[in-house]
């Protein structure tokens, strides 16, 4: 039996916590008084009112969260937000259609950053606030997910981690849950403040500081300006997020390291290495494009290089150059780093840097058992050799992530006749990049995609931002019979 | 030490052998008398000599063959072929340009069936035959390579049938590899007659039925007509191809049974009733299409579009539509066949039934593992549990060809500014299917592309073709350090 009623409270508390966000963005709208405080007051409301008549009607609920009840909250969760997320936009009129706020508010909490709007700029400063602080929340929904409650589930790789989180699963949640997120949520804070106060004294006033250092900390790339942080043409702006954007694709327990001044063990991490290995690469490939194509500086070719290599790989999905116009080839080069993600354990989504390195490494693994059969030729991470079953599953994880992309290609050209528009717009979502290529390239949005493809999408960044196993196990026979 | 001598002496007993199929040719030659008989006679003669001199030479080898000479001789058979191969094209004046003959013969020997030409009506009936008798001579190689040598060597998938083929990697190449050998071979020549003798009865004369034999059991898919089998618009005979093309995708141990009259063996093997499900539920899906979007009558649709299907599954690559005209989807569609292949122990190429079979069935097995933690949920073949190493084996070879594929695409899109083209070209020649999209589509050729893409896409012919470990393995320092 599932236990239903803890189901709905958990819901309901985070509803309430939900209306609170809503209410801050409320505030923010009083002090810009540009006709979208009373949606946002409305939306706060009916979140609040459902919030807390959820909470108070199972009250007394059996307190037991068995695992069953952990996949199920965790997908209702994005669901029940991205439904409520969506009110302030249509009650204050930004957005009028509900299919198109739906896509806007769940691309924010999945901190994909595919957008709909066409004229950003037009917007109300209290709902452009509401805009970045669903992303800023997924992205702490998600550092306490990946780093807390997905490694009891059984999910998503960071119970490789075992020293620094909760060890092999129990079956009820663990308590060092809470403290964990305490924890992480702290190191979350202080870098978005730390990059609010560094991109206010450059040329953003602290509005746009503050909603750029929600959206970059939470890799979701939200922007209150329509041509992104391309707007701003300041190096010391595209600079300051570069390295932020940095800090938010890597694993936040590192970062907990380095605020201790362990630094030796951030450097000597696998997945860091490869992180900033694959970010090099890339950046050197672009850069020799654009020196090669373009009359442009080195400094600026390598900063534009730079921004959009860390921008993609993190899954931030920010723009300060129209990429669609480079080679060919260096929009394959965009579509593969959609691929790639940030580490385990921070915001970025993807397949992630830790699963794609050890995919690589088991390949060539695979051709050193050829050359020695007899030997046990284990996959190491850090020096520890993983077991069969956690290789196994990556490897299925890998797998399952390209058969899904390559069902929804098929899937949304049945919507769009281009294949860099059905390809793109897919490994977007999936990964929760944000920008894609062709008709959803970073100059263009998905407003012209027909609703079918909005949902679809939308699904896509749902199961791509919980870790695909966690959605998809709802739908198998077996998980509903156990 | 690698034992170089016998790998001399095996290149120049098989180089005599191809020398063998190159007279053949030149008897055809003769009986036309178009002017390429003395190019195929100095052709025949130069490899009959170079293979002797090789053989005479080291005639006094080790006769042992370890794992390492195992692995070099296979790839370089490949190669050795392809270059002596493309003699005939270019001394009678068929091809002029080297390159573009070793990727039309490249292409051959791994019964790809990529072309450079863009008039083949207007070659010679001798040169044909050559063209066409690469592809089958690839086949029979394909058939000892996959069910006798690459289980030896510990690659290929076939080591699963172990009751069919010699047991559990002994060091020394196994005796019985004669045996089975010949036994298939006897199934390939049986079958390559059979259809010949039915083709012939159609609409075919008796060179071009002999010539299409040859291609289909080779899953090749040259043809002697620039329309390819849209030249005859016989129903009568895209049946008979296609139920050859089918034939050919099987496992031939399945063919052997079925001779020997045990089709519930046959029925019973999950690999065939997969390769038969994908076939169906691809025909149903473009038949639809196809009825949805032209008044082509039922029958007209279903035989097209299984035709198709059946073609790119089995990686033989005939065409009687142009694919291209189809709805984008349906584009996708060919391009997702391209990955499926045939079975094992087949002349089909590309990933193959029962890999694709596997990394699904472990993608469903481990959403059971995340609702059973404790339970131990082994994936089977055909009732045997596999063990976990060749599980990740198989795991990892889907991951490598999915990294390929997208490496490659990159380096296409360097000599080829359209998506499609790059994509198709690479995922054609990997999985030696034949045709690709864009402008390496169904009805163009090859012959546009700059030299470094034909051979870059030889490579990948190769690799494809020969299970990619076998090549790769050689570039690893340990293979010639160990």
């Amino acid at each position: 039996m599932i236990n239903k009623k803890v189901i709905i409270k958990i819901l309901g508390f985070l509803l309430m916590l939900e209306a609170f966000f809503m209410f801050l963005s409320f505030l923010v709208s009083l002090l810009y008084d540009e006709g979208d405080s009373l949606g946002l007051f409305y939306a706060t409301m009916i979140t609040l009112l459902t919030g807390a008549i959820l909470f108070l009607l199972s009250w007394k609920s059996d307190p037991q969260i068995l695992k069953r009840e952990g996949f199920i909250i965790v997908s209702l969760v994005w669901i029940v937000f991205s439904f409520f997320g969506s009110l302030p936009y249509i009650l204050s009129g930004a957005i009028l259609n509900f299919t198109n706020a739906f896509f806007e508010t769940i691309s924010g909490f999945t901190t994909t950053g595919s957008s709909i709007l066409n004229d950003i700029e037009a917007l109300p400063h209290g709902i452009l606030f509401w805009r970045s602080i669903t992303q800023w929340m997924g992205g702490m929904g998600i550092i306490v997910l990946t780093i807390a409650i997905l490694p009891v589930l059984g999910i998503g790789g960071m119970q490789l981690f075992s020293a620094e989180v909760p060890g092999p699963a129990p079956d009820k949640l663990h308590p060092r849950i809470r403290e964990t997120a305490k924890r992480l949520w702290g190191i979350y804070l202080l870098f978005t403040l730390t990059e609010a106060v560094l991109l206010w004294a450059g040329d953003m006033d602290f509005f746009d500081a503050i909603c750029h250092s929600f959206t970059t900390m939470a890799t979701g790339g939200y922007s209150t300006r329509q041509a992104s942080i391309g707007y701003w043409d300041s190096a010391y702006i595209q600079y300051v997020i570069t390295f932020f954007m940095l800090l938010a694709g890597t694993n936040f327990t590192l970062s907990y390291f380095g605020l201790h001044l362990k630094f030796r063990k951030i450097f000597k991490d696998e997945e860091f290495r490869w992180y900033i290995g694959f970010i090099s690469l890339f950046t050197i490939l672009i850069l020799f494009m654009l020196l090669a194509n373009s009359n442009s500086d080195l400094e600026e070719a390598f900063r534009t290089s730079l921004f959009q290599v860390v921008s993609i790989i993190t899954t931030t999905g920010y723009v300060t150059a129209d990429y669609l116009k480079w080679l060919p080839f260096a929009g394959m080069l965009v579509l593969i780093m959609m691929f790639l993600g940030g580490s385990t354990g921070s915001t970025g989504g993807s397949v992630k840097i830790m699963r794609i390195l050890l995919v690589l490494k088991n390949s060539y693994f695979e051709l050193k058992r050829l050359v020695h059969p007899k030997a046990v030729i284990p996959v190491r991470l850090n020096g520890t050799s993983l077991n069969q079953k956690t290789l196994t599953n990556i490897l299925a994880f890998f797998s399952m992530y390209i058969l899904i992309f390559a069902v929804g290609v098929v899937v949304m050209l049945v919507v769009t006749p281009d294949m860099s528009t059905a390809m793109s717009s897919v490994a977007t979502s999936l990964g929760n990049v944000g920008p894609g290529l062709g008709s959803v390239g970073p100059m263009d949005n998905f407003y012209y995609l027909p609703d079918f493809g909005k949902w679809f999408l939308s699904f896509l960044m749902l199961i791509g931002r919980l870790e695909l196993f966690t959605v998809l196990v709802l739908f198998t026979p077996m998980f509903w019979k156990s």
